[in-house]
C-alpha cells in the first residue's frame, strides 16, 4: 500500500464488514481515519493497514455525541500524519442499533435509536467533513466524495421496523439534500442501498442453504465505493442499489 | 352537526388550515379532540364546532413531550363527553418548525427540529392512539383510521431542506411500517402527501398571479381524509398525493 | 338513478368487476357509455342501468384498433341521448391479456399484448376523450376527469411479467405526461394502482382461506373513482394505491 | 487493445456518444459487435477499434425488426472472429426517435415510436442475447451482463413526453423483470438512468454558459458500464443514476 497522498479519507462506523473493507480499499491511496465507538472495532484494521505500508488512525468516537465528534476531528488535526492533508473522501457507514419489534413494544429510546445513529450521527459527521471536502474541490484528483451506506429500510418501512427505517429514511433525506446543495459546488454525495446480508462472522449461520455467494462480499462494496469516488463531476451517481443475485426484491 | 356517536376522533396539530378543516369535517360525525401546543390554535375551532351542535375538546399539548402527550390522553379519559367512547379516527397533522437554510448554517437543534415534530412526536401520538384504534376494529362503522399529513419533502430531500425532509421521511417510514403491521389487524394507516401551498391567511400574499385555485383549499383535504376513513378494509389506500392543478411536479 | 345531466361519462374496459361497478356508480349522475370488445361484457350492465332509470349505451370496441375507436366515438355523437352532452368523466379500465411466462418462452405477439391493450389502446382512447374533456373545463360541476386503472405491475416488473408490466409502465408514463400537460388546463388525470385481487366470479376460488375481505370489492374502487372525480382543481390527486388490508406490499 | 478473449460483447445502438465510448471500452477486453441501423454510425468506430489492435464487427440492424435482428445474430455466428466465442456482455443503448410535442398533435406512429425503439427493440435484442449470456454463467471471468441505457424519462413522464417516456418506462419494466428472472440464474441485468445531456457534437451548442463539465462525458458512462460488468454476483447493482454535478434533479 502507498499512502503518500496529500489527501486523506475517513470512515465512520468501522467493524467486521463494510467498514473494514472500505478502510482497506481507500488506504491503498489515502491515509485513512477510522471511527468507531469501540476501539476493538478498528484496532486490528489499523494494524492491518499499517503492516501493509499504509497510514491509519483509529479514534474512539460516538458519532451521535457532538463533543465526541468534535474531539475526533481535533485529534485528526493534531496528528502529524494527517494535519497537513486535505480530505478526499468520507464514508458514513454507521449502522446503529437494529431493533425489530412490534410498534407497541418499543420504548421511546428504542424508537429514537434509529435516528440517533443515522439521523443525528450523520448530521454531526457531515457538518465536520463537508467544509473539509469543499476545500478539496478542484484540488483532489477525483471529486471530493461523501458516501453514505443505506439499507433496504432506506426505501421501505417494513412491519416492526419503524425504529431502523425512520433513521434510514432520515439519512437518505439528508443525503439527497446534501447532494443537491453540495453537488453544484463540486462535492459528490452518494447514497448506496445495501439490500442483503453481508458476509461477516456474525452472519455465518444465516442463509445457509441459499447457495454460494448468497451473502454480499463487503470487498465488493468497497470496490463500488471506490468506483463512485472516481466518477468525474460530469457523471455523478446519487444512488445505487446492490444485492446478491439470489436476493428477492 | 350531529355528534351522538359512540366513537370519537382526534386531530393533532390544529391551526388555521388543514387541522381546522379536518376537525370541522370529522366533527360532523364524531366528537373531536383537538391538540395544539398553543390554545389560541384550537380555541376558536372548538367554539365553532360547539356552536354548530358538535362536541369538541381542545387540549394544549406538546406532542414531542412524552409527559404532555400522556397528560392529554388522560384528560380525554376524564372528560365525560369522551370517557366512554372508542376512537374511530386519529389524524396526525403536526407540521413542526419549518427551517430552510444552508446545511452548514444549521445548528444541531435546527436539524433535530424536523425529527422532534414529525418523528418523535408521531411516535408518541401513535403509541397512544393505536391501542385505542385496535379496540374499535369490527366495531366502528368504518375501519378505524390513522391519517398522517405528509408534504413534498416526504419524498424529496431538496437543497437546504435537510431538517424538514429528514423529519418528513422518518414520518413516512413509520407510517409505512404501521400500515404493514396494523393493516392486517384492521386499522387503516394512510399517508397523504400535500404537495403545494395551502390557502390560509399566512399564505395570502404567496403565489399571487398564479391564477385562481392555485393554492390548496384545506376543506378539500378534509374531504379526502374523510373519504379515506370511509374506505372498507378490502380497499385501503396507503398513500395519496394532492396538489393544485397548476403545480409543477 | 337520475341521468338528466348535460354531461356524460364513458368507461372503456367493462367486465364483471371494476368496469361494471364504475359504470353503475357514474350512471347515478351521468349517462354512461360502456366500451368492451365483447358485447356480452356490457349488455347486462346496460340493462341494469336502464332498469334503474339511468341512461347507458354499450358499444363493441377494440381500443387498440384506431378505426374501431373512431367508429365508437362517432356512434356516441349520433346517439340522441348523448349527442348534445359534454364529457365529464372518462375511465380507462382496459386490462388486456394477462401473460405470465418465462421471458424466453414469450413470442413477440405475447410481449406486445401488454402494450397493445394498455399503451396503444390508452393512447387512442385518450386522444378521443381529451378534446371532449377540455370542452367541459369550467362548465362541469366537477373538473373533467380521466381516471386510469393501474396495477401492482405499474410500479414493479416482476419475474415472468415483462409483457404485462411493460404495458402498465407505459400506461403510467402516459398518464403522468397527460396529468402534467392537461392538469394546468383544468383536466384532472389520475392513475389508480389496484394492488390486489378483485372479488369477481372468476377469482372465486382464489385466496380462499385468506379471511374475509381479502379480495377487493370493486364497488369500493368505483367509490374511489367517483371521489377522485369530485376533487376540486386546487386539490388534484395524481396517484393513489389501494389494496386489501391483508395484502403484503 | 487486447482482444484474445474467448468471450465477446455486443452493443446495440452505436452512435457518437455512449455507444462509441462503450464499444471502445469493452473492446479493450473483448471483441465487440456494433449494431446500428445506419452503417455510418459504426464504421469509423469499427476502424478505430481495429487500428488499436482490437476486434470489431459492425452490422446494420433495425432492432425493432425481428428479421433484421435474427439476421444480425446469424451473421455473428458466421464471422470467424466471433463464431466460437461466448457472450460476456450485451449493452442496449438504442435511443429511438425523440418526439416532444403536445399529446393531441401526436400521430399514432409518433406515439408508438417510443415503444418501437425501447420496448419492442429491447425485447427482440434480449431474446437473442439472454440464451447466450446464460451459456457464459460460471464460465466468464465476470458474471455475464446485460446493461440497459435509460434516461430521465424512465422515471418521469413529463408534459409532451408521452411517446419517449412510455417507451422508456416499458424498457425499465422489462429490465426489472429480467433482473428478477435471470439474476438468480447468474446473469446480471442492470438499468442505468442517464439524467442529463451527453457531450457530443450534436449537443455542442446546448447548455453553453452552464460551466465546465455540465454535459456528461460518455467515456465516464462507459467506465460505469464496465464497472457494473465486473461486479461479482454477491453484489449486483440493478439500477444507478448519473448526472452532471450542476444538473437539477
Amino acid at each position: 500500500m502507498a499512502a503518500k497522498s496529500n489527501f486523506f479519507s475517513i470512515v465512520a462506523g468501522v467493524g467486521a464488514g463494510t467498514g473494514r473493507s472500505v478502510a482497506l480499499k481507500f488506504a491503498k491511496t489515502y491515509p485513512v481515519v477510522l471511527l468507531a465507538r469501540n476501539p476493538a472495532n478498528y484496532e486490528s484494521i489499523v494494524e492491518e493497514i499499517k503492516s501493509s505500508g499504509g497510514t491509519a488512525l483509529g479514534i474512539s468516537t460516538d458519532v451521535s455525541n457532538p463533543e465526541s465528534v468534535t474531539k475526533a476531528f481535533s485529534e485528526i488535526q493534531k496528528d502529524q500524519a494527517f494535519a497537513n492533508k486535505k480530505l478526499a473522501a468520507a464514508i458514513y457507514n454507521v449502522g446503529g442499533k437494529f431493533i425489530r419489534k412490534p410498534f407497541l413494544e418499543l420504548s421511546l429510546e428504542d424508537y429514537e435509536a434509529g435516528y440517533e445513529a443515522t439521523g443525528k450521527g450523520f448530521f454531526l459527521f457531515a457538518q465536520k467533513v463537508l467544509p473539509l471536502l469543499l476545500e478539496s474541490v478542484e484540488k483532489s484528483e477525483h471529486p471530493p466524495t461523501l458516501v453514505i451506506t443505506g439499507a433496504t429500510a432506506s426505501l421501505r418501512g417494513g412491519a416492526n421496523m419503524s425504529s431502523f427505517a425512520s433513521g434510514k429514511f432520515a439519512l437518505r433525506a439528508t443525503g439527497q439534500s446534501l447532494a443537491r446543495e453540495f453537488g453544484p459546488k463540486g462535492v459528490h454525495v452518494v447514497h448506496a442501498i445495501i439490500d442483503g446480508v453481508i458476509d461477516i462472522p456474525r452472519t455465518k449461520e444465516w442463509m445457509v442453504g441459499a447457495g454460494p455467494d448468497a451473502k454480499i462480499n463487503s470487498d465488493a462494496i468497497a470496490d463500488s465505493y471506490w468506483y463512485l469516488h472516481t466518477q468525474p463531476r460530469s457523471h455523478f451517481t446519487q444512488e445505487l442499489d446492490v444485492r446478491p443475485y439470489v436476493e428477492k426484491f
